[in-house]
């Protein structure tokens, strides 16, 4: 019944508003409040579609922004876990697991299906489109901090070696071009901060 | 140069976050405050990619979901004109224009001139792929009103008939089984309004 599968659609997408609820560990760039999930979503789907050149391997840009597009939507149940916090990865993976199974599960079994996969393979980081869409997720917040004054990184108490080691080596393994054009003015801060 | 690219690049993006602090005229679904535009991109662009089987004509749905991310980037400078509001669409079109020069101009030339080629597509609404981004992005609005107990309706003093002639005729445009569905929640909200 194609309007039962409307419904249920609907029910998904109504669902997904509560992103906008979820709140994350940075600020937007004029510090004004933290950052919530869904325009976070926004903003590296945003990122993907302009920096796509700087991908290290070529990919299918809309496969990236679609899956950026979802990527946080199982946080409506996990919640936000900052790369800079204190939190078990084995325990967060296994709430996110339940979490996909009810919002996907909102969807016509077809497109449920076709959104896990997606999730899923963002999540395993292994294909290309995957690795790229991990690296831009993890630059969006760096700019943020550097245009708010080091934004959470006191909070977190992260140092210079933390960031190249949780932050770095995610964007080199996907985006190395911008990483370096970002590694001056984080070192750059973190020379000033410490003086 | 290509540091130079990137630094166009994320100039672009940085600027770009500022959406987050466009407020629009509906809540968000739980009603706790209004929505902003960057969060309201991130979910049309999801419910483009969730809808796009209900478009009247064939679409190519990646460049529907492009269309929608970039959007609202004018009302950085521009503001949000509500579709209920009391405001000179001439003039709202005129300062919408500037604004496109200013932000897409932050990117490099080629990137600039895709960019605006596509809000223009957009704005002029002629396309297939067009015509069901405006659909979309009319829907998710009243969606967001029925969830809100009427939502930003009342306020603005909207009729039944109105929203028809305003929202309606838009949404059935590109995707007359939404609008269809949704008009048997609409009518019974106005039903239950007036009594």
């Amino acid at each position: 019944m194609p309007d039962d599968r409307l419904s249920q659609q609907l029910a998904f997408l109504t669902e997904a508003d509560r992103l906008k609820t979820v709140l994350r560990g940075t600020t937007i760039c004029d510090a004004s409040r933290r950052e919530n999930s869904g325009e976070h979503s926004w903003h590296i789907a945003l990122y993907a579609m302009v920096l796509a050149e700087h991908s290290v391997t070529p990919v299918r840009i809309d496969r990236v922004i679609r899956m950026l597009l979802i990527h946080d939507l199982v946080e409506i149940d996990a919640g936000d876990a900052p790369i800079h916090g204190d939190h078990d990865p084995r325990e967060q993976a296994r709430i996110e697991q339940l979490a996909a199974d009810r919002i996907f599960g909102l969807l016509p079994p077809d497109q449920a299906h076709e959104m896990r996969a997606l999730w899923e393979e963002f999540e395993a980081a292994t294909s290309d489109d995957a690795v790229f869409a991990k690296s831009i997720d993890r630059v969006q917040p760096v700019i943020s901090n550097l245009e708010t004054g080091g934004g959470s990184w006191p909070e977190y108490n992260v140092t210079e070696d933390q960031l190249e080691t949780r932050v770095g080596a995610k964007v080199r393994r996907g985006a190395p071009d911008v990483w370096r054009h970002l590694q001056a003015r984080i070192s750059a801060w973190f020379d000033a901060s410490a003086s």
